[in-house]
């Protein structure tokens, strides 16, 4: 744990070699990695953490921007003495590692954006608020407003028994008001965010990952980031929906180990 | 207007000639396809019609298996005495399609289905009692539950100002408790269909219609049914999400008129 | 047949109503829409026509420009007095119907392109290269070097014997030299043909349809197409490669009819 | 240099640590990895080989079937005294690939499919036929039979210099009669091979790595391959053809890289 602006930032580092910071989605927590943990420090230090209203770190006490997230990351490094590394976020943690990118790019040698976007459009900002109604019921309708948008069809039948197994323990999570309001505030810091006109500044090596079915982020918006930040590549994981930590676990954990890990970028072509 | 089991049935015709029977998608009633009457009634009779729970039609008191609609369709046949006629079923209105081509078989010339699948999966299930858990709410926490995943996020932000004027008539209706109510006993009635073994029994000449950016039914449930369908085309509008009436009126007023009136079909090829 | 700067021209006409041309594709003839003449000419009527060096129209002596075409279908029009018209142009000729819709804008109704893009492309004219070489060889070879490239794999191989029984009769066509010389020459009658920058004047109603496995003209230059031209919808034909016409002919005759025919445009969204 | 049935077959091998061995398209040989040896050989232990007719390796005097071709890999392991290693083919070296890890199924640690399918269809045979009938002309020729299938349309326009460029050492190549009657019975080679039904036999963790617009190996081949191997995972490089190694090259060393090094797979789910 360290503090940023007197708030606890709870984090966790695995391992040594080249480092991995990896930024959670709106709902998970550094626990939420478990099992990549293993993978991802055998030879590279691996760097989880709590944002502000995510786990184990502080939750805030009124609403705030999205890229306050960037300057705890910072204080992160600092905290660490890490002058620089490689930078994975999942959805809403690709948000906050593209803003992190853009107002500290010095920090970092290459990105990784799994199933994120580089605005809060109309639409998602209204999904936002559909989530934010379902938190004023209980965990049940918050659960249910969620779920099936992170899911592809197909996950969500083949992994009926894992979804319902692990219900024994997010629906306590979800039931509880404390989470419900942090999440509100996360969804709600996210309001405004627009870099779309940001991305050519971007120069460290880029690897943009979609679920080809996720609904929540729409592909479109990773083809177009993908175009617009110069030295990037643009992945799609076949069948997934949003969940691509879940869903395509073995394919996620290999474009990240690979992309953070590759020697030296093989042709010039993008 | 005539009476289902003694329940009103409210019901629309217009012109003459080969007829065409819409069926509503649930959230719909016979005044959604108010611009589509003139270009789709000249030179067809077109009819229009408020299932049970929809528009002008009775509501229900208790809950009921989706099939019935498919008697009130044959009820209204007999009514009308029409023999037979193309259907086309948009969404919740194509199951019905599907049920009442599976159960009145002769009565089908035609059919086309819009925006629909052969079963209610566990995921849409989800989706659908996302909904339920939103109307407990109001109509402000219905309109965002299902709004956004019905239109594709393109439309959502460069129509954006015909959402927000549609609002002014549409809020005060979600905002009704018994439409909630029926809108919820609607979507229940879904709970438990699956014709996905019976498509092979549809033999009339049928066209299936996605939105390429349908959210709500996945476009590979609407490839599944359109292959299993052995008289079948499919086809897929380009850019639209589940509101494919709205998003793609043009297109999908053509597909209809044109599939409904061309006196021969070309080709024996499927 | 009529005269075209001292060529002649051949064209057929059939029905009576709402005008329809359809513009052959580069292998196509007017002989190519047999089976669509008795739908397609049913309250309508529908001219075919060859172009210079098609079927049974004049060949040309030596090289000209794609745009020709586009003056020769206005000769056409002046020929038979007919004002204004809906063009349907597939492939090539949709090429063609792009440059006649630019030229004669007044003349153009409506406008469906099939398979069409906006200009030649350095990959389309290395294609176009490829089969001059193989018309260099024999019938043989330039059925192989168009061919599989036009047709989609399922379709190739669940219409194996179609495509085999056909042969009989376009093998002893493709052995002409004279029939490859001509396309030979249609070929390189559209490089440097290059309209994108135009697309925005075209003010017609349009559809543009592609086929979804396209592997000749790619739908992306489809979609930028539409994406251009201000009143226009854009269409998929799910499973169909190039050869849409053959591949989804119940789809393919269902949009155009219902496209041209429909009274009135349904909605003003796009 | 090794000799398998008293044939020369040419190999290489750089690094050491976990061995991957790269098995090359049609047109390929150990030249065209020069930009991979480095980062692929850091940490690993990498080999290169031309299979018979490839490259350095002895040409073939007559017809055999692809299989010999994974007879030639597993003799490489038996000369090298490799109990196991990692297989990654291209193309034409992925069906190689497939065949080998039936046949030795002990000696696939890992499998990495790119661009390949499981079966030579009608469509893609015929296809092997029009190069063969180029290969009759000359050099110009087959390059213009291959290529722009090969390559998407967008990396033929934004590459065109490198493209034009590589000709200078390309075209002399492909005028070699040799060259071409070698590449026309590795071409053959490949009728008849069909291992559809063999899939679930394949236990070895598995990626099949597609480019999402390629025009030579259907995208659905790819993805009905990765369903019907069980552990396995499907991954698209977006805006790519099937030139994947080259157009999206950091993508496919990074999944490459990755997927062979994890140590461990996270989670159970596909």
């Amino acid at each position: 744990t360290f503090s940023f602006q007197g708030k606890d930032i709870h984090y966790e580092v695995y391992g040594s070699g080249k480092t991995i910071l990896l930024l959670n989605g709106i709902l998970m927590s550094t626990l939420s990695w478990a099992e990549y943990i293993e993978p991802l420090s055998s030879g590279n230090r691996l760097i989880l953490m709590d944002m502000l209203d995510q786990g184990q770190s502080a939750k805030m006490s009124g609403p705030y921007k999205q890229d306050i997230q960037a300057d705890v990351v910072n204080a992160l490094c600092e905290h660490l003495a890490v002058e620089s590394l490689c930078v994975a976020g999942y959805s809403y943690g690709g948000k906050v590692a593209l803003q992190f990118a853009l107002k500290y790019p010095k920090r970092v040698e290459r990105l990784v954006l799994f199933n994120s976007m580089a605005w809060t459009s109309p639409w998602i900002a209204d999904i936002g608020e559909s989530w934010n109604q379902a938190a004023k019921l209980d965990g049940k309708a918050f659960y249910l407003s969620t779920m099936p948008i992170i899911y592809s069809p197909h996950f969500y039948e083949v992994e009926n028994k894992w979804l319902t197994d692990r219900q024994s323990w997010v629906l306590p999570v979800f039931d509880n008001p404390v989470f419900r309001a942090a999440i509100t505030r996360l969804t709600d810091s996210g309001l405004g965010f627009d870099v779309r006109d940001r991305l050519s500044e971007i120069t460290a090596p880029t690897l943009v990952v979609s679920g080809e079915l996720d609904s929540l982020v729409p592909i479109a918006e990773q083809t177009l980031m993908a175009s617009k930040i110069s030295n990037s590549q643009h992945v799609i994981l076949a069948g997934s929906g949003h969940g691509t930590m879940y869903e395509a676990s073995l394919a996620f954990a290999s474009l990240l180990y690979g992309f953070v890990n590759i020697p030296k970028v093989a042709y010039s072509h993008k």
